[in-house]
C-alpha cells in the first residue's frame, strides 16, 4: 500500500520522536531530565478545575463550531485589557495552536504556493505545511547575530510569485527572540506591500523577560486583511493538556472560510472550553509571578550553559526556549547516545536536537534547543548532565 | 487576498450552516426542535464526570501523543469484547472521530487521488477529502432500494487509477443501512483485490436494531493491510463534547506514518482521555438500555412520518438517522422558510437539507436527513411541525 506523498514529506517531531527510546531507557531504571519539551510544572490556575466540577449537565454535548460564547467572549477581554478591541466573529477556538495552524493553513496554502518562514522554526510548522501541499521556504538567521530575522532587504529576497504568507512566532519559538516595535513595523509593512498573510503564532506573549508591555501585531489597525493570529491556553496559564486554542483574524472573508473546517469538524471539547473560559479570570499577578520564575529559570540555564567549553549560546529575551550549540557534531546521535550509553548516578538528560528545527538540510546538526521549564535545581541538573555527556561522548571518539 | 483552492471547493455544514439563522429565530422567541444534528439526549455515563472530578494533579499536561495508556487499554478491551484482538499499536486516540478521518485522508490521498464513498455520505467527509487535495468519486445508490451499496459489480465499476481508498460508514449516516455479513465481505474482498484502503466509520456500531450481534471489519483475518476503522466515543456513550476518538488499523507502516501527525499536533485533551477510559467501564446494559430507546424513537419517526402525505422514506434499521423523500422541491429553501416564515404555536422545526450529503450536483434536493436522538414526545412533536410546514409551505406556492 502507498501512502501520500504529503505524509511521505513530513518527520517525526524532533521533540517527541524519541519517546520510545524513552521509555526504553526508563526500563532500564535510568532517571531522565527532561529539556526537551515546553511542558511547564507551573500549576494550571485553580478556575479550569473549577469550573470543570462545577459542569452539572447530564450530557456532554457538542460544543457550537466557532466556540462557547463564554470563551469567545473572555478572549475578547483579555485582549481588550492589552489594548486591542476584537468582535465576537474575529475569534474561533481551536483544539490547541495546533488546530489553529493546520486550518490557517489549509485555508491559504495551495499545492506549491510557498510559506516564509524565519529558521530555526517550530518544527511542526513544516508538518502542518506539508500536508496542505504548501512549501516553507526558510529565511535564514544567524545565531552570531541572535537569530534576528525583521529586515526589510532579507525578507524582500526571498518573495517569489508563489509566496503567500509569512509565518512567525513572537515571542520566538525555538530562538526566543522578541521583536521591537519597529521590528513588528518593519514586518507588518512587508506583509502588506506584498499582499501576503501575515500569520502570527503569539502563543507565548506573555513570557517577555526585557519589561516589555505586552504586545500582539493585532494592535496595528492597518493590516486587517492580513493578519491571522495563532493563541492557545496551554503555555498562557499552563494549561497544554486542555487543547484549548483560538485562531483571531479581522478578515472577514478568511474567517468565512474557516467556519466551513470548523464546521466538519465539529467542535472544541466542551469541558475544557468551560475551564479555559475561567481561567481567563485569573489575576494579573499569575502572570507576573510566572514570568518572574520563568526569568529565574533562564537566568539559571545559561548560567550552567555558561561554564561547558565549547557551547555557545545568546541569552533568549521571551518564551522560554533556548538554542544553543554544541561541540558535538550531530546532537540527533549524541542524543540516542545519552539514552543507551551514558548515566551519571543513574541519571540522563533529553534535549530536542537542532535539525528538526531547521527546513534546510544539514542545518542546525550542532544545535540543540533547550525548553526551560521547569524549577531551577532540575535545571542546573539537567544542563550538568549535559555537560558529562558532551564531556563522556567527545572522550568516547577521541 | 485569495484563498487556497482546497477551502474553495469546500461548503458549510449542512447539520451546522443555519446556527446563524437558528439564533435569529430563537430571538424572536420561537422554539426550535432540532432534527438536524446527532446530539443525543442519552445521559453521558456517569464515570466521565468521576474520572474527571478525581483529576487532582497540578498541572494539566500534554497527554502522549498516541493516546493515554488507560484509554488505549481501555479500547483494547472493548474490542476484545467483541472478538477482536489488538495490540496496543494498532490504536491511536484522536480528537473524535473527526480527526481520525482528516489524518486518515492526508495520510493516503495526494492530489487527484480518489476516494470511493456511496452516497448519501456523511457530508464532512467531502470536506476533509478536500482538504486533502482528493477526490471524493460517489457511488450512487437508490431510495428505492434502501441506499444499499454492496454490490461487487457497482463498486468495480468506479474504478479508476486513481482510486486508493474506499469509505463506508457503517451502521450508515445518514442512510440508516446496515451492512449484511456477506455484504461486509464483499466490500472486504474488493478493497483487497483492488488494492484499496478499506476505511470503515463504525461510530454507531451499537445501534443496531435488527438483533445483529455487534460487528467490525476488523473481525476479517485478511485485510489488515487494507483496513482503518474510524472510531469515536461519542455516540457510543453519548459524550459527543469530550471530542475523543480513535484511529485504528494493523497495517504498521499506516501507523507509523500517523504517528507523524500525531505527534505534530501533540495530544488529545488530557481530562476528556481520562474520562472516556472510565466510560468504557460502563456496564453492557446500558447499551441495551440505550438500544432499546433509540429503537422506540425510531419507530415513533417512522410512524408520524407515514402519516404525512408524499413522504418518502425507508426504516432505517442502524444508527440514529433517517433519509426521508419530501415532497418539496429544494428542502435547503424549505429549511430556510420554516425559520423566517413558519411556526405553529411559537415553534419551528430543523432538520438537514439533503443536497449537503451528495456529491453529485443537483442530487438529494428534495430529501432531508433526520436524526432521531431526543425522546419520542419531542420526535413526534417534530415530525408534526415537519407536517404542517410541508402543507403551508406547499399552499403558499399554490
Amino acid at each position: 500500500m502507498n501512502f501520500s506523498s504529503k505524509i511521505e514529506k513530513c518527520s517525526y517531531s524532533p521533540i517527541r520522536k524519541f519517546y520510545p527510546l524513552q521509555v526504553e531507557c526508563e526500563k532500564k531504571g535510568t532517571k531522565i531530565y527532561h529539556l526537551n519539551i515546553g511542558q511547564p510544572d507551573i500549576r494550571t490556575p485553580q478556575g479550569f478545575f473549577d469550573a470543570i466540577k462545577r459542569f452539572d449537565d447530564e450530557v456532554v454535548e457538542y460544543a457550537p463550531s466557532p466556540g462557547i460564547p463564554q470563551l469567545i467572549d473572555a478572549v475578547r477581554n483579555y485582549y481588550s485589557g492589552i489594548g486591542v478591541e476584537l468582535s465576537a466573529g474575529d475569534i474561533v477556538v481551536t483544539t490547541g495552536g495546533s488546530e489553529a495552524l493546520s486550518l490557517t493553513f489549509s485555508t491559504v496554502l495551495d499545492d506549491g504556493d510557498e510559506l516564509l518562514v524565519p529558521e530555526p522554526l517550530y518544527s511542526n510548522y513544516l508538518t502542518f505545511a506539508n500536508l496542505s501541499g504548501g512549501k516553507v521556504v526558510p529565511i535564514p538567521t544567524d545565531p552570531e547575530n541572535g537569530y534576528r530575522y525583521a529586515c526589510r532587504e532579507l525578507l524582500q529576497s526571498y518573495v517569489s510569485p508563489r509566496s503567500r504568507a509569512i509565518l512567525i512566532t513572537n515571542p520566538g519559538n525555538p530562538t526566543g527572540v522578541v521583536l521591537t516595535r519597529d521590528e513588528m513595523r518593519i514586518i507588518a509593512d512587508f506583509a502588506k506591500d506584498n499582499g501576503l498573510f501575515l500569520i502570527v503564532d503569539e502563543v507565548y506573549r506573555e513570557f517577555v523577560y526585557g519589561g516589555q508591555k505586552l504586545s500582539s501585531f493585532s494592535e496595528f489597525d492597518d493590516i486587517d486583511e492580513n493578519l491571522v493570529i495563532i493563541d492557545s491556553v496551554s503555555k498562557r496559564f499552563s494549561a497544554c493538556g486542555a487543547r484549548v486554542g483560538a485562531l483571531i483574524s479581522r478578515n472577514g472573508e478568511f474567517m468565512a472560510n474557516i467556519m466551513k473546517l470548523c464546521q466538519a469538524r465539529l467542535s472544541v471539547a466542551t469541558l475544557d472550553q468551560l475551564g479555559a473560559a475561567e481561567m481567563y479570570k485569573t489575576d494579573k499577578s499569575f502572570f507576573d509571578e510566572v514570568r518572574c520564575e520563568y526569568k529565574k529559570r533562564r537566568d539559571a540555564v545559561c548560567e550552567e550553559l555558561a561554564k561547558i567549553p565549547g557551547v555557545r549560546f545568546d541569552v533568549p529575551e521571551g518564551a522560554f526556549y533556548l538554542m544553543a550549540t554544541l561541540p558535538v557534531d550531530d546532537t540527533d546521535a549524541f542524543q540516542r547516545w545519552l539514552f543507551t550509553d551514558f548515566e551519571l548516578d543513574g541519571e540522563t538528560v533529553m534535549f530536542a536536537p537542532g535539525a528538526g528545527f531547521y527546513s534546510s538540510p544539514g542545518k542546525g546538526a550542532s544545535e540543540i534547543r533547550i525548553a526551560y521549564v521547569r524549577n531551577c535545581d532540575y535545571l542546573r541538573r539537567s544542563i550538568r548532565l549535559l555537560a558529562a555527556g558532551i564531556e563522556a561522548y567527545n572522550a568516547r571518539k577521541a
